[in-house]
């Protein structure tokens, strides 16, 4: 894949905005390889993405920080611009269950999934040979009567390895308000409901009680309200009269691991803006 | 489509079941075109429907009925029996949108959908035109004031008409509990939400408000309690983060009309067993 | 709806495009509702579509054309401008079957489908009464020994009616050639299969001998080669061993309808481009 | 899970054949978990499967076996019961690319997939660790000048395992005629494209060239005749014009390992029966 450098930003909405942008991209012969906008009419806000070819800039992206700035200052934008050859770090959070987590290092091992994966953390030691095959550290961080001690621990070693995302593939402990706004916009959680139905506990069971037809995953970025965060993906699978929970539960993990990657990848290539606890998708 | 008879019993599982019966309608040569079962494991209860060629049968349904309702008394059955070839008349009720309504009529008319429709209930003048072209009563019964006058009327063409079947196509009105129960298990309501998520009143402008990525339809029979009764069918149609509630209303149209033409093609066929708040569909 | 002006083009790709053409707007001081790109990174070819408001521009259509020329002169551009209140005027062609042209005609009535219907043509007269009743001209144009007189009278009725889009709403006669030419990227048809699976009479029965799991649909626009036109959209339906032909024929009446009521919406909407007999769709 | 016995039988169609199987279950008390019936009424030909508690009957499988000839012989059935208990030795065949096999591999380390995988056979070295990972015997079998030679070694190391069901988890050779006839209806094989659209080599690039809108992919039993095998299970997925083959070739493999994966559940169970090129699915 070429080198590109990833442009996004938000801002209130005006006129010239697109005009200003991509004149400066083209004064300096930058070649835009994809481009997408976006204008929430409710609340005036614009949102833009760009793709440029790294190799049609004069300069680096320090120089196109500085000589960017300007601009978006006058636009009041809140932007940033990242390289996709630096990969970014991201550290999984797991407890028993394996789908997920195996299901990422996969795509991770062969090439699918573009990031660095420094470390795995989990509550419980079932993954660890899974996880240190693929030659990455796994971090046993037991959850005793001291949830405080966990935590700590955990954020000492999510720091430790300078994580720039954290993913929960089933990691069945809520974090603490602490963790959450520290990486707020970082978080991804997996959920396996079809939010907001069935929020909470054994959401499976749930969906068995009331009868539903198609069960459903949710990937979401966290905040501090439980299952509530900026939805990134969503889908769902068929279900019959003849599934007990347990069926759900096998049937669901399909569903659980391909909306968790879909959403990680969309995070890592920086398609994913959050505005007014909702998510905006530049692809 | 060759006359059938269908058989459609529920009752306490134990072995031998499906022995006595599939003995009893081979015993009198009966051709079973279509047979499905299932066993609710949890409650231990067993669902059966048959479908039997009329023309294989010595006797008709009265003598079928009479033959066997010792068998279906000694394994303390619910059961029915039908001729597919006695349509079952299903009254329409609608407000002013005419998507579900103009999606059933013109299945009806082009005779995919294979019941009378004896009129159509609107508490608005809306869709009499188009109603009334397809050679169908149409009935303007207004909501005043005096919420009791009305359904004091509906209910009297309902039974004038002898409905078997009531369907809530985007009828907006609650159905007050007396018709509730009369009714039970034969009204058919399509909910523009997949529930249990946005229950109640605008549901698209909920799922816009809380940001999901899919939304949907609910096609369920009406109970006293609103949109909490046994679920038929659902579907879910992609959206993206442009659309706005009301594109999310055009696009939700198609879900609900397809969601709504299933799960009254399944009741008409009798292949849904309602047991304990859910359904059993057998297809 | 706010009226909007489409500004949909395509031409070689460069440097700087964007920035000339949003320079062009933004000095206008006109309001981009909606902006989609695109590049065609192996032909090397660019897309792009705008939605401008038109209260937004100090001139009208006619002034726009004509500041706008020299830009798409200089980038060799192929474009067209279109107002959204003026509506494009859509010749339906059907045969027997209703599904499509009910459906189209409900969207339409209802006001979700943007656009004037001047006619419909049919070599039968069974949709007649439906077309009528929409206060839409019906012509009746059989199809005896010479075809060439019934697709004479066609072309003279299409003429007569200015139309801009002709549809096949399931019209089971091939056009020939120089009505193809004469439309081209303009004729849109519903083919009942999934593409390229297929292709020719019975696609149904087709796949009910190959065992398909799942059948589809698929609008393209029409040129001289059957079935062969650019892909707008396709869609399909799950189905099992218990269908028979006849069933896969109703079942899949549900998927033409939607592709093709979705195709259309994205052709009268400007969104869709042919390029190198693919679709680029800029949705 | 309960330990079941699966009785699945076809026949030439009759009168009376669900009686004097369900007489014969419960003449023995057997206790029915779940049964499914399907007639073909074109070929005059039943199919049945039922899963009956190994617990509820007085005897195991061999004096179950003696017990039912006769009855499967008066109705000229063929037909096998299974123990569920007893797990199915289950060959992966691959080359390079890891995503089925690691989906398979990860869904019987963690128990969801019920088999025994005695070894993988690859003609090349890639997947050794992964595979040996598991525990599992790991055979490179290079394919040079002498094909005879490869597929030699491969049926010895088949046979010395005792393969009962072959999987061609993305391994890129045309297996030889006589392994076909030898394994028939027992080699599962996953396509990379949506059959019987494009057959053959590069299905995607094949995707991207004819510009359809959704890619797919279809698991089969593999016959002398390369694609033409009969389908057990099929899904696709949604593309847009900014997709090159590569990106379809990534998108892609979401659905083939889960098609796959779904085809080889249905196989275990023993849910799938061949019958005239096609597959009767009794789930």
């Amino acid at each position: 894949m070429e080198q590109v450098y990833r442009l996004v930003m938000s801002c209130p909405d005006q006129q010239g905005i697109v005009a200003k942008v991509s004149q400066f991209i083209a004064q300096y012969n930058g070649s835009i390889l994809e481009a997408n906008h976006h204008t929430d009419t409710q609340s005036q806000w614009f949102f833009m993405r760009h793709e440029i070819t790294a190799s049609s800039l004069p300069f680096g992206l320090a120089t196109f920080r500085e000589a960017f700035a300007p601009i978006a200052k006058n636009l009041d934008m809140q932007w940033h611009i990242s390289d996709s050859t630096v990969k970014n770090r991201v550290v999984l959070m797991c407890s028993k269950q394996s789908h997920c987590v195996a299901d990422i290092l996969n795509r991770w091992h062969s090439g699918d999934l573009d990031c660095d994966i420094p470390c795995v953390i989990s509550n419980h030691e079932d993954l660890r040979a899974l996880v240190e095959w693929h030659g990455i550290a796994f971090y046993h961080v037991p959850v005793g009567d001291d949830k405080a001690a966990h935590f700590a621990k955990v954020s000492e070693i999510i720091a430790k390895h300078q994580a720039q995302t954290i993913v929960l593939a089933r990691y069945m402990q809520i974090l603490p308000p602490a963790v959450c706004e520290q990486y707020a916009g970082r978080i991804i959680n997996i959920h396996h409901s079809f939010l907001p139905s069935f929020a909470g506990a054994k959401p499976y069971h749930q969906a068995f009680e009331r009868g539903v037809k198609l069960i459903g995953a949710t990937c979401h970025y966290v905040t501090c309200d439980l299952d509530e965060g900026p939805i990134i993906d969503q889908d769902v699978a068929r279900i019959s009269h003849r599934m007990q929970p347990e069926d759900m539960v096998r049937l669901g993990k399909d569903v659980e691991k391909l909306v968790l990657a879909r959403g990680l990848q969309l995070h890592l290539e920086g398609r994913v803006i959050v505005h007014n606890h909702k998510t905006v998708i530049l692809d």
